[in-house]
């Protein structure tokens, strides 16, 4: 059994502590390859410590791959091989830059909505593919289930029991062709509620709302996540709210936040948060909050998320999680959609949940993109050591924001970065509404490998001198 | 609440008073779809009636598909024509009747919607996904194109140019998931217009346009099609017809109808004509008219049409032919719309027609249908021979209208067969509207096989003696 003594005088949480603990007797070899770690509750009794500390340390474990958790089983040790298994795949790796032009435009395209989808596990996909089309026939031939197949949605429900800690039943659940496709029918759902959106946030959002018709309102986003009394002020019914990792700014909602925002719904009956969950998969440090779902005592939050980011874009498979209150107005409804999702591919992502393929392909992911942004960060400490910009967003999430703190504007960091090559994004860019240019631009490093961000970096270092 | 008075002088038993008294109100929509039936104790009560004659009429109120029980909350109005589906569709062929109660209800459901998607190409497509996985990466890996996968639209446009002679550019073609779907963008397309649909009708539609708030009318069909004087009084906008095969009428619209449906079109700007070209691919013996697209000089056809139906209802792929006129609309805003339908799909579809297979599978499915309906009209012959029914529907389609010639209504019609174990539908479920009742009957053959509709129409003929 693993034993160490906690230094309580130590800056670092207990947590923490076991978690660099393990990480180096699995480094040392001390906790070989294929070794299974300690149950969370016996390692718990066994150090005197709760087990929510234990959970905690697993946790990052895992999120950083050096364990993996196996169904119904526990924790192994992962090999280091496996660990750095990935060659990086660029999808159109650029020329080396001594062969090109240095300024030729969009050498580096920072998009925050680019996936390393060239990760996405084709051959296993394409094997679960073929058994369900082997082996599901009387489903597949059937008319899809309006809420989408219900093996997958149980398989779901299963799913954030086991990694969010939420127990919603399989029929609360909506499976549908994206998160706008699902906001669209909460607005069909909710007609004569008016939406609050965050601002600055996703563009999609808004773009859905006013497609739809329906009334919104953006509401300004603080350091701890959408102003509860400026959305007291918005007169709004619904809000929309991305509280595991703020889009575009990075930041991880507050307690007190979440607290006052299901506190702001339970005052009026008919007022609702939607929870989009999206990127919650991609934390590198910091540990995941409880979501508002989990929390939430009077049933007024809507729980987004999508398997198009884990996995591939290409992909339009995404869900709500609808409280019972509102699971009323859906189901005497139901019947007015039928269901978006093709069944075949409901039935393959059931499989490749079911083995065990998402949570290592998310480990995988995981441990890619904090690769990523490492090798981003690192080309661009020399910009950090002359205390030219600063870093943020690191903690999760596909993107970096990086602030100018030598007065330069968006405007102007965006275009001094083109002249190199590189695609950056103004923070302006993610206001609905007109906003003031900032001295933060967006870059985002998921789309690209290692090396060609070293060279992205490279060349901002060179932009912004 | 629901308020009758008993006819203690009828040789009805009460709970069937009870019954026919809900079904006339959810017929006339005083019951509207979506509502909530009071619950039983509170209905015995209010009508000082037993328990047990409620819990009887909303026993067969549900097994015909009228109200549907949800658990734990109550009773709910459905649809019209989702009625038939939660009564189990025999997806394997039921027992021979020698082994089986020959009033066994729902033995043989003819269902309009049935297909038989058991002949689904399975080894092909699964062949041609695999192809797909392995050989089209980069596109893959991408985000879709709003309007779906450009050589896919390329695709569909050369075979609307081969099959139906139709020229549309790929840029004319919008992908996405389901004809409702697609109906919903154009709502949003076509924000302040009416539309008009046909009466009687597929009725999602109707519930797609309700669901959207979009304003609407039914204008009834006549032995030509819709009525374009009944179409002008309707002050509509834009009116959604099945030229090809008018659901659930089969007939195909006249030529001189066609011609005056796209002048009420051209006549003002912002007016449209949806064509629904659904079932056309179905046709037995005449041949095909133009399409109104094909004929319309002034940009003022929109058309639609669907893959489920052709391959399997699990497979989510529709797309929409606009007009140039309208497409200086949607482009400007095509970027508020993801592409709904999953891009392994996409491509593997485009390889399923690109390779042949899927005229092949038409013209396979052609034959099978060909023969159940033959299987059928056979097994019906009796009646026709004693001048009982007249057949009609027979040219295209995967149903057929069944109607009395000795002035038996459809209420007769349906229950005389229901006591025989087969479940058809009245016509004038189909209408929107409160319909006086006919004297036909819709069933379909698409689901079942010949040796089964054989049995079917047997029975019938027992029923209908």
């Amino acid at each position: 059994m693993l034993t160490l003594s906690f230094d309580d005088t130590s800056r670092k949480p207990r947590y923490e502590q076991l978690y660099r603990y393990i990480r180096e007797q699995i480094a040392s070899g001390a906790l070989p390859v294929g070794d299974k770690l300690p149950s969370k509750r016996n390692l718990a009794k066994h150090l005197t410590i709760s087990l929510n500390t234990v959970e905690n340390a697993y946790a990052q474990l895992a999120a950083e791959g050096f364990i993996e958790t196996v169904e119904k089983k526990g924790y192994y040790v992962l090999p280091v091989v496996r660990r750095a298994r990935h060659t990086p795949a660029p999808i159109s790796a650029p020329e080396p830059p001594a062969t090109r032009a240095a300024d030729k435009p969009s050498a580096y395209v920072l998009r925050t909505n680019a996936v390393d989808a060239a990760s996405f596990p084709f051959a296993t996909w394409s094997r679960l593919m073929r058994d369900s089309l082997r082996e599901d026939h009387t489903t597949l031939v059937r008319e899809l289930h309006p809420q989408g197949d219900r093996e997958l949605r149980r398989q779901i429900a299963d799913y954030l029991g086991e990694y969010r800690n939420m127990r919603p039943s399989p029929d609360q659940i909506v499976i549908g062709a994206g998160t706008t496709y699902l906001l669209g029918m909460l607005t069909e759902l909710l007609p004569t509620c008016k939406f609050a959106i965050e601002e600055p946030g996703y563009t999609m959002l808004a773009r859905t709302l006013q497609s739809r018709g329906a009334a919104f309102e953006t509401v300004l986003v603080d350091d701890e996540g959408m102003d509860p009394a400026r959305l007291r002020r918005s007169d709004a019914d619904v809000c929309v709210v991305t509280p595991a990792n703020q889009f575009p700014l990075c930041q991880v909602m507050s307690i007190s936040r979440r607290l006052q925002l299901l506190d702001w719904a339970a005052e009026r009956r008919q007022r609702y948060i939607v929870e989009d969950d999206y990127d919650s998969d991609y934390r590198y440090a910091v540990k995941r909050a409880a979501t508002l779902y989990r929390i939430d005592k009077s049933q007024r939050v809507v729980y987004f998320n999508t398997f198009a980011r884990t996995l591939t874009p290409s992909l339009r498979i995404a869900y709500m999680v609808l409280p019972p209150s509102l699971l009323d107005v859906y189901l005497p409804r139901k019947q007015l959609y039928s269901c978006t999702v093709s069944g075949f591919e409901q039935r393959t992502l059931l499989r490749f949940i079911r083995g065990g393929h998402y949570e290592r392909h998310l480990n995988r992911m995981r441990t890619i993109y904090k690769r990523r942004r490492n090798a981003f960060m690192a080309g661009l400490q020399p910009l950090v050591d002359q205390e030219k910009i600063t870093l943020a967003g690191m903690q999760a999430g596909l993107h970096l924001l990086l602030t100018s703190t030598t007065g330069r504007d968006e405007a102007s960091l965006v275009k001094k970065a083109a002249e190199k090559g590189v695609t950056v994004f103004g923070l302006s860019d993610f206001f609905h509404n007109k906003a003031p240019l900032t001295n933060t631009v967006v870059a985002g490093y998921g789309g690209l490998d290692e090396q060609t961000l070293q060279r992205a970096a490279a060349a901002l270092c060179r932009a912004w001198r």
